[in-house]
């Protein structure tokens, strides 16, 4: 089997104004769509960010992608690396949101090509990935401050005939209420069983106030978690801690840097998990010297694809780290591999990170994956599981070319509402 | 596809009177195929160590094993553990040369259901662990100090028709001079670009010798190991290695412990390999915390199986350590799964052991893999590559019966020849 055509396609995702510590979401969440075409008909398909970095760096590797087996990822790999290089794309174009262009890539090709595998022996990526422990992937309810609209086209507007989640997901969320109102209408959709807010937004005493109560609206049987996006000082995250001791399942990333993540871990018996501080393998001798966190993010899509992300569970194995799965905005395709690897990754500990409730576009026959009881089902079929919806994919690649965005820009969009504004350290 | 069927057979192939640390080998090398059959026809086969333990330890997975999905790895290998348990049948039962019953189990069923995987989906073991990046594997020549005698029927006897490496695999080898000439009877035969001595037999300053005199016949260009299974003191260790500077590719546990082996290690500038002091996962946080090593010898049967070993492979890049693979004697099988492993291993720094050439008999259609240039061919066809020979089995089985022998127990053989001897830390 050989890889005959690559096709790179950007598409743009409506996405309503959410919060974070680097700012604003657009209104659009921008994705990249990579499908490989096999000389025997087959075709195999992922998703990752979309950036302009990735968009050059995915036709960097087009020269050694195709003519490559898809059934022998290793030698695959070797040549993007050979081609490509590593470190250099990681370290240049990396930010917060994105750890750098080569590990996507290898992502795009990885979930490409175990899709094609999958396709060619008529099983499942989790099969190939060591094989199915649950049916059923349980994810996280994914709170989030944020403006009144509803993105997408209507950008800061609201459709008046949205119900249920829909209305509630253009409302405003700016206090405590709000996003206690957010997370009832989410778990009522949903039935998410535990719940995160992205923090790191307003001053940690709001946000301590919003996680007590989420705890006094949920009770103890909900697992809460807060992400302030290492945005508190050493200081602040062990005080925000202290306060939250009792109230949280785990703490992500308060504080920036393996050293400071450590010093916040010594003060706290709340366990603290990582998708910042500890992001690569490269990163995993200074997590074991420092103890740098309890539990890391996995996250596929920049951990070089499905197989790396397998190697990093099981160093969480050996070094005894718990293992959760970070979430940026995303379609359903990776919504699909995340739930493959949720599946088949025998120590999966907590339910993952989502951000699929805040879409409500999707590129892939049948519409939106579903989730019930806080849980995607398995997608059945070989490989992913999922087929592409040419239609919606090229209106999404429409949307792209319309909404004129070509890289990830929070701060940028902050800056429309809040003239000045910048990313600093919160002191508290 | 259902496993219908497990067929167990204990199996005895000859083997020469090699001396080691802990003794002498019997006149038979103890082996046990493993073979699961599924509902659709398919038949997989592995290889491990014969043992007592093993025998007890299969025979209680029997229960879990038929039924379950041979494409469902991490379902099978949960109920294992459920089933037998871990850690207990680990330290019950381990040795030096038998790192505990419920490892190789795990190991047996691994191999087995790669081997129905790639019969299923018609491809090699090798690109089911990632993809073949070798299509010769290099292993290494692998000396023993040794009594005259051929093993097998013959015992310490010898079949003065032998020519060639089969005359020379029954010549006593019992000094440096001895050695040379073992060692150029196996490059001869094999073509092997390396060169290990199994030490730890006589005192330090004679296998010192060996291994200069081998410098001396072969040159610079053939890299040179000495592996005296941990029997040195930490001194005797660092004078031994200072002796060796430069002579050394690396020095396999010279002395036991991950503490022991870290303080050879800050001594001498020569690398230090390991099968005894990091032979686990669970050992691989002390090996980090201490600097025990630089090199991690791997072994399927001792590991938990090949995607267990690619999972070392990953820890191993993670934390710097090189790779290279153990070997106790074994047959065609084994070679075979060996030989998959080390062609999708990335990160394979190292010529393999393998204890094969020791061999003359096989259980495998064909008769026995061929050794050229120091490298096995990756065997073609589907999964391992290899089928067994029905009547070849029955002879090895036959073997077993007859030998009386179900443990191995090299100081028992010794004490044959010596009376009263035991195994003895060596200063020097």
């Amino acid at each position: 089997m050989k890889i005959v055509e690559m096709q790179v396609t950007p598409i743009a995702l409506g996405d309503p104004p959410l919060l974070n510590a680097a700012g604003l979401h657009a209104p659009y969440a921008l994705r990249t769509v990579v499908e490989l075409v096999t000389d025997n008909g087959l075709r195999g398909v992922a998703e990752v960010p979309g950036s302009s970095a990735f968009a050059r760096a995915i036709e960097q590797a087009r020269e050694v992608v195709i003519g490559a087996d898809p059934l022998n990822w290793h030698a695959l790999k070797g040549k993007v690396a050979a081609h490509c290089g590593t470190k250099s794309a990681r370290i240049d174009d990396a930010t917060p949101w994105n750890h750098g262009a080569y590990v996507q890539v290898l992502s795009a090709l990885n979930v490409a090509c175990l899709d094609l595998m999958g396709r060619a022996f008529n099983v499942t990526v989790a099969a190939l990935l060591g094989g199915v422990l649950r049916e059923r992937v349980p994810y996280s309810a994914y709170l989030f401050y944020k403006h009144e609209g509803a993105g997408g086209e209507l950008g800061f507007g609201t459709d008046p005939r949205a119900t249920g989640w829909a209305a509630a997901r253009q409302a405003a969320a700016l206090d405590p209420d709000g996003i206690v109102n957010q997370a009832r209408a989410v778990v009522r959709e949903f039935g998410f069983k535990s719940i995160k807010l992205k923090g790191g937004v307003f001053e940690p005493a709001q946000e301590i106030a919003a996680m007590k109560a989420l705890r006094e609206a949920f009770g103890p049987g909900v697992p809460l978690r807060i992400d302030p996006n290492a945005r508190w000082s050493v200081e602040t995250s062990i005080k925000a801690g202290r306060e939250l001791e009792g109230v949280l399942e785990y703490l992500e990333d308060p504080t920036s840097g393996q050293e400071g993540m450590a010093a916040v871990r010594r003060a706290l018996t709340t366990p603290l998990a990582t998708n910042m501080c500890t992001t690569s393998f490269e990163d995993l001798p200074g997590s074991v010297r420092l103890g740098s966190e309890d539990i890391i993010l996995t996250d596929h899509h920049f951990w070089g694809g499905l197989n790396a992300a397998m190697e990093l569970a099981a160093h969480c194995r050996t070094f005894g780290r718990g293992v959760s799965m970070h979430s940026n905005n995303h379609g359903g395709i990776s919504l699909a591999a995340m739930t493959h690897l949720g599946a088949a990754m025998p120590n999966l500990s907590f339910a993952l990170d989502t951000h699929y409730p805040w879409q409500w576009e999707d590129v892939i026959v049948g519409g939106r994956l579903r989730i019930e009881d806080g849980c995607v089902a398995l997608p059945k079929g070989p490989g992913l599981g999922v087929e592409l919806d040419r239609a919606a994919l090229a209106r999404a690649h429409e949307n792209f070319r319309r909404c004129g965005l070509k890289d990830r820009d929070d701060a940028f969009e902050m800056r429309k509402k809040i003239p000045g504004w910048k990313f600093q350290s919160m002191c508290w």
